[in-house]
């Protein structure tokens, strides 16, 4: 590789050609086990020992994931399995805290996709989610999004994913809090647009194709279970809406912020340039000339990479932040490698060097 | 017909088989003069005379327009005019205040769907346009949407049609406005998607299919020459930022406010029931249960139909405001329609029955 | 009206003002029963009685059709039905032969959107379906093409709505077998492809968004069912291959066929004009200029319409006959419209008068 | 990585670690251009010296190509060039032709994109394209499908890329032809189907979103070039038609075929296991269970990878034959640099490991 990109310029103290870990991904035949089996099939320091599916036990990979046609690799029951270094689970909401125990006797870390562990209180999940089984893992658990918890990822025994919108929204707006432009106190809008593999697998009427095809479909107008994480990470509630797009992969986040102090372009620049120039994974893109001067879904897709940018419009005194991830990489299945890459030591892009295509549709 | 719908209920006293006008659309190749011969075409009162294109001249309107191939009617060249009752001008901006005059020789009735009559004054051309040639006609043009104007579009010589995204603005929010539930003080951010259509027939690399295809892209973040017309309307500036989305009719604005005394979902209702009960384009979708809860522009592609909604979030004291149209129709050529209809003392439906199709992909 | 079109010159002779007749729609929940509510609702001479769903029983139809909103309509229980003049099934495939007895209790004309009635022996029902409940309608049943079945039609008691891949490719090469071009002894190969709205509401994983989403999707790639419904109005068997793309609306035929005589572009047109050019729903581009040259699904989605076209090559000996149709329209609920306004002698076009929309994304 | 696929089987005889060589693009600012540059940013042995770009030059690739938004290059003027080892010309058809010498005297190895050198002959330029300037050099050129014509391709100087769709189709056919279950005395019946991005960067009306969303639209019906190169790697001539369908990466080519002689499912298994068992990027599908039964471009996106499929249909004696390629990947910049790699003794899926995305839309 001749040319230099910003992937290159992180972790150099790690060692590339370092350990090599068995993995066993729970709950491999949805769209984030999918995504993830993509990704550690590709990963130099990663051996993949089990992937599980009750629906799918039996079969190969292949036929439910076209991109691992080729993989030798079958579904297995998710019951009797073998130790192994890492455990991913990809399973929906309320599963991985019924099984943590389970999961810690066969794996030394656990990195969970779900909504199961990225809240700090049990409080939290009695508000937003009916409730908690283990509350007990809440404090061990450590949010899996580096650019604001590098630190504590670093050894870390149990990974929790954040959510693909919350995601989007936090790495949008964390800069202007950590860069005292706003303070908490001001109003914040967060309008967010998603793909339909945020949905999963399973579909629905109003996710066929049919009912979802070129929409721009409010849901979750009000009271979005997102919303506590990004308070839990900004200090701050936010106006929060999303709209289901015509789109399979992709959120992006829109977010309108009203500093109480006037603040120029250098100001915001300062902000975003100190928390993500040596991020590996964040890409500035504000401005510009030509077709693409923002950041959109469209240039991440299949990436780990999350685009923020913003513009400044004084008239009424706001700030427009706008941030776009592939919900299924950086807004879950590549977030969860990337942390899993800082808690174990490996090189942090390992695995994760898709750069995108151009141009791509509807990804 | 049997069934009765909203349509039904306005203008029983006009004059269904009343007279019958002779029309010209100016500028007829683009698409919303297409649009506006397809409407026109199909108008009980309408007789057309003349389509003009000086780049299609002498070629039928079909071979341009699809859905007018059965039509024995070609494009002329727009000079030697005939005189008729009525003009359409669906020319670029800025076409219609130099030939304004001439339109009044040849017609009483002008109807501008560009932005050349919008606003009331020079000083707001200066500002958002590059200034008016006409300023003189600035005070004798009537906005033509008749939910917020219909007294004054009852004979009115020169109709200037509104902008898109500003008509579903201003059509999602005007009823908080009269009926005090915001009184212009507060915070207002809106936020809009629209398709591709919006950008005319021309094109260009950025509405090219592969690089508009499958977008999520911020265009006009700040700054949208349509705040204009919102704050002329509503009496209040508003945050407002547009999202070009994959579609190509639609536009669908999401407002956010915040009243500064509490509202309950009853205040709502009785403000949009209010205002828009009687309304044969005003469509209330807020809430229920099944696929369709709010508004879509989905919903209402190819009809003059403007669909409204809202959902109330007590947390953070916030109404979320929907609004969807088809940008070619409510937000455009149907609008103009409608405001001719009422100048000219037709039934306000007549021309615009169509109602929608479903299920219906991205149209 | 003031521009003639092709759907002007049929059927002087009936009478618009005619009789009203009553109407009811068995499975008005579904895709096709919506389409045929929306048709039905805006006919001059029906009155909808009744429209059942079990599945949706007490619900309005506005909830589930969006652009039925303002109707005042709900869906009862498919039992202890009124009498009526009409009934339209709008019921999945083998419901109705298991009806049809009690359908003739409560209705003189019984119009069936399904394939119980489409083919014309027990042998064929045995041969391509599960064999046939009511065998001794089938003689009965009058195919609902009045293009090559009018005269039938006319005073039919029992009509059967045709597949719409069917219709869109026995409308584009039945010319060429009237015309004697063809005379059944050559290869005939058609590649059909579909969108969405074809499997029905229903769903299923297949046609959930994201894996329907932008796809070339062979299906039924042989043994297709509607290839007995070619056979027996061609009168020979079709290598007949089906593929999903990315619309909602829309059916597309493409033929080729290898004359064993040499043929002219005049000869082709002769058979299509011959057959054609007083049909009010058939629409001949076969060339010309411009962006649209052939029958596309985007330029008659939402109608009755459809597109027919040709194209000749010399070097191998080949004719590429085109055919595009809203599946929705002419392949279903359209088609059963048309049908019985035959049938009762209703103006032919009655309830079908749209012409569609440009632009259109993906109908 | 652990998990075994398809691409690794091949080529164990070379060195990865080999040397690496020096590489110009010229015309790096289309789509291809960009293609190329992706895949040879990431390619372990290349080092990208120079990307030309009239129309661009002095601007960061990133800001027309924004997966390389990290890198730092900047487009070049396309002259005095410099001298390197490999040089892939990714200009318009008729560019390369005019400009070969200049090319071979900074270069050993040329890699042409364009349409320039496929064909074998002058006559066939002159018969389908504009006749050729430099017709000494077509004796020289080497196709660039390394699975029909590796043994040529290993240490090629003149390198031709095949067109996209030629590519889909010879693919799809060519073990019937080399297992002798076609002798080309036969009707072959090609539909293809293609994105936009087939249409390069530059678009005009047809190709603008408005228009070009949603299509199923027939293109080149008949006469399409890429039947010249067809008929001289198979040895017959085809019956070939694509048509525009809304995506915009892929193609799909399916082949209908009549052997004179029967054939069994277990012929056609033996056919296409002979010429593709230990092709890295050549992928069976043909049939099982589950959504993805044959061939898509969905599943191959961003890849060089084209998978192939049939079917047989007993009752009418036809073998369906499906492909499905990334146009810019296997129909384009994929398949220059997999035969480079062949050329250059490189491990032959160096740079081209991706392996697709799912769930992925309309790519």
């Amino acid at each position: 590789m001749a040319v230099g990109t910003d992937a290159d310029a992180n972790t150099a103290s790690t060692d590339e050609s370092a350990e090599t870990v068995t993995a066993t991904v729970i709950g491999g035949s949805g769209f984030t086990g999918g995504e993830l089996l993509r990704l550690l099939a590709g990963h130099p320091n990663v051996e993949l020992a089990e992937v599980t599916s009750r629906s799918k036990a039996g079969k190969s990979v292949g036929s439910v994931h076209p991109p691992l046609r080729g993989a030798d690799l079958r579904f297995t029951e998710p019951d009797d399995l073998e130790s192994v270094d890492v455990l991913f689970a990809a399973t929906p909401h309320g599963v991985s805290m019924g099984r943590v125990d389970e999961f810690f006797e066969i794996a030394d870390t656990v990195v969970d996709l779900s909504a199961d562990f990225r809240l700090e209180s049990e409080e939290q999940y009695d508000e937003w989610y009916d409730g908690h089984d283990a509350p007990e893992y809440l404090e061990k658990a450590e949010y899996a999004l580096p650019e604001i918890n590098r630190e504590n990822l670093d050894g870390a025994d149990l990974i929790a994913g954040g959510g693909c919108n919350a995601t989007a929204t936090i790495l949008g707006l964390y800069p202007l809090f950590e860069h005292d432009i706003l303070d908490g106190g001001e109003q914040v809008v967060v309008d967010v647009k998603v793909g339909s593999s945020e949905g999963g697998a399973g579909g629905g009427e109003a996710s066929s194709h049919p009912e979802r095809s070129g929409v721009v479909r409010p849901y979750a107008p009000t009271g979005h279970r997102h919303e506590a994480e990004i308070e839990q990470f900004l200090g701050t509630s936010v106006a929060f809406t999303c709209h289901a797009v015509d789109m399979v992969r992709g959120a992006s986040a829109t977010s309108h912020v009203f500093p109480s102090s006037p603040v120029s372009k250098g100001d915001l620049w300062q902000a975003y340039r100190g928390c993500y120039e040596d991020e590996p994974f964040v890409r500035m893109a504000a401005g510009g000339s030509g077709v693409y001067r923002y950041p959109e879904p469209k240039s991440v897709a299949g990436t780990n990479v999350a685009e923020v940018g913003f513009e400044l419009d004084p008239s009424n005194k706001r700030v427009v932040v706008f941030s776009a991830i592939d919900n299924m990489m950086k807004g879950s299945a590549g977030q969860a490698v990337h942390a899993a890459n800082v808690a174990l030591g490996f090189e942090e892009t390992a695995g994760l060097e898709f750069t995108g295509l151009h141009p791509v549709g509807a990804p």
